[in-house]
């Protein structure tokens, strides 16, 4: 099996600022191309220990993933590392030092001299497109081992990885790809998913299965040798989850969401409180979400709920601001007032405090209505608040996505 | 300075299914104890791979702590690959043996031969013991440099390094706690940034200065042995570049916008399109937000930017909807609306298509206005939809904080 290693460099992922998110996604990609990842490490912007790491890592690997230390500041030390781990001197090619400067330019701003670092390739390297930043990657063969520069900015390496480097590894390893499958799962609970997939999926030998919770959302991922097999797995796991698989692979549920509603030529308008925006954060997160999203209110005072909303004053003196009742008011007025087919509400307590409602931490109330009517839900939300407001999102959302496919909610109440 | 390096153990460690939480949190314990952490790495369950590694890491550390792989299963080989990385051989403990016969006596369970593994101990190790499990750890001299094994099991680890390993090292390695500092820059470019702290921190010999580019902001990071040191190199960086720094240590850009809007007893509104809810979601992330945020409006659509605001149908018409006056427009609207101290709002064009606007895909125009009056941005900001859209949230609430603190920002226009 193809061996690789990985590589991320930077202060900031030593002393527990940062998480390396970058790693975990080349390992996911790589294994789905059937890479087996023998070590993954991370080193400081120090160019000694920097370049004995990648002369290790190159020991114990067929392929070295470097992401991070690219960019233009003093401490941006991979180049250099990598080019005396080789031996290999650093050559500054003119060409990408002139497309450099022509960005700068664009921007109406001056190119700095440490910009034109990133211009420096180690010898017989080729370059990876940045398309989304100013550093680009490299690719370097070395003694029948490939070592591959990308920034450490996750959506420029994203993109490299994808678009440069996955097909160029391709064509260099052919074969050898495993199959894999992912679904998102809405407003289950992980137990019952895990058992009721445990339970489908019961005979199929060979069939990988892993689970991660996503607060309110639950990734079940099937991987196998065989693409058959884990066809065979992911059917049996719609037939046994069908309506609330929420995305599939590479969709988002905001994404389903949105193609929904522009195949039935609907539009969407959003009130929400508790989650400040995040509803329509994650709507307007899709490209052409203009064409189905009018608009939102994130109504956070009582005077934005009446202002706004058109929400009773009184409604709200009397039974605070989050029940089933305020967030049908919310979402009638929202609707009406932006003319949308659809309308979502979301309102509840994130916490820590109660503050003025009479609700406990962790309450929140959804409406979803279209030209048929309205539903409303209650739920009671675990965590703090930075998950009671991904747990809001999360639920209005599916909830909406329910709504628009006409998937009973009956028993989510 | 003290340099160490971090080992996690396990196959799970490196396909992404388990997070390596351990290492973040020793590492934060040992960096308040003086240390500087070189290097982190995760191997699998490979005795060659595992001993390799071990090797390397002590040739660039003076303490590696290796979590995991000290469990019973044949996969468990950490004691292994010490041994042979530093060329000793294993003893099994009688002692400790009969110890984990005892244990499974009380659980009325037989040991079995595997388990009597844990009792192996690298020749001249001493046991660090066992209190929530059945794994000792060890502590290894060699050399002058010290090898400290921990079991994988989170709880487990952290109560030996707490209360065995903690007050060992304090023991053998006095004094010597580091001192950081953290400042965040907002709305100037990274190479800026670091041209201007460079220059003033000159001749601070032993201060290390490492810098982080978030998407319109620039993190920087001083850290030295000597307290006075880091502290001299604060107050210069922030004589260079003060009006722009705005957070510091734990501290965020929302957080603080929203100190100050406290303690002047001011309240916001916002109004948002292309950020679709971003600029609200940063607001309210803030515990006890709602003192000051009234709410805010998310005008996707044409209709909505007149509905909810009350922006002249013919101005949208005749001059699109990213420009300054637009956004001007918008400001006045949700402020008038919400009755807000302070109203700011953000217009642009996300991407990736440029839709009905006339401006190409990266425009972003702001305004923001309290009772003296309005002051407009325009900007032209590179990437792509979820770039452009991170770097126009964070341009928007800088904007409000330099405005409320009275920071002139009209070399920004």
């Amino acid at each position: 099996m193809k061996e690789c290693a990985l590589l991320a460099v930077g202060d900031e992922l030593l002393d527990g600022r940062v998480t390396d998110t970058n790693s975990d996604f080349i390992s996911s990609r790589l294994q789905s191309l059937g890479w087996r990842i023998v070590l993954r490490a991370a080193v400081g912007d120090e160019l000694r220990t920097l370049a004995d790491t990648v002369s290790f890592a190159l020991r114990v690997s067929d392929l070295l993933v470097v992401t991070g230390g690219l960019g233009p500041t003093r401490d941006d030390l991979t180049r250099e590392a990598v080019a005396s781990a080789l031996g290999r001197e650093l050559e500054r090619d003119p060409e990408v030092e002139q497309r450099l400067r022509s960005f700068f330019d664009a921007m109406g701003r001056e190119m700095s001299p440490s910009n034109a670092r990133q211009a420096d390739r180690v010898r017989g390297a080729e370059w990876l497109q940045a398309r989304l930043g100013t550093a680009p990657g490299q690719w370097i063969e070395e003694g029948g081992r490939v070592i591959v520069l990308l920034p450490g900015v996750p959506r420029e390496m994203r993109d490299m990885l994808d678009n440069d480097v996955i097909p160029r590894l391709k064509e260099r390893y052919p074969g050898g790809e495993a199959s894999t499958a992912v679904l998102l799962v809405a407003a289950r609970p992980e137990s019952e998913v895990g058992e009721r997939v445990s339970e489908v999926l019961a005979g199929l030998e060979g069939l990988k299965v892993s689970y991660r919770a996503l607060t309110g959302q639950v990734e079940v991922r099937l991987s196998a040798a065989e693409a058959g097999l884990v066809e065979e797995g992911r059917k049996r796991v719609r037939g046994a989850l069908g309506d609330w698989v929420v995305a599939e692979g590479e969709e988002s549920l905001e994404g389903n969401l949105g193609r929904e509603l522009r195949e039935r030529g609907m539009t969407l308008a959003v009130a929400e409180s508790c989650t400040g925006g995040m509803v329509g954060e994650r709507i307007t997160r899709v490209p052409g979400s203009s064409d189905y999203f009018r608009g939102g209110v994130v109504a956070y005072s009582y005077k934005a709920k009446e202002e706004l909303l058109g929400v009773d004053a009184g409604l709200l003196l009397e039974r605070g601001a989050v029940n089933e009742e305020v967030a049908a008011a919310f979402r009638s007025g929202v609707r009406e007032k932006l003319g949308a087919d659809l309308g979502l509400s979301v309102t509840g307590v994130a916490g820590p405090g109660q503050g003025v409602e009479r609700e406990p931490v962790g309450t929140v109330a959804l409406a979803v209505a279209d030209g048929n009517g309205v539903s409303t839900f209650k739920y009671r939300l675990p965590g703090n608040r930075e998950m009671v407001r991904m747990f809001a999102a999360n639920i209005a959302l599916a909830l909406a996505y329910f709504r628009v496919r006409g998937v009973s909610t009956q028993n989510l109440r």
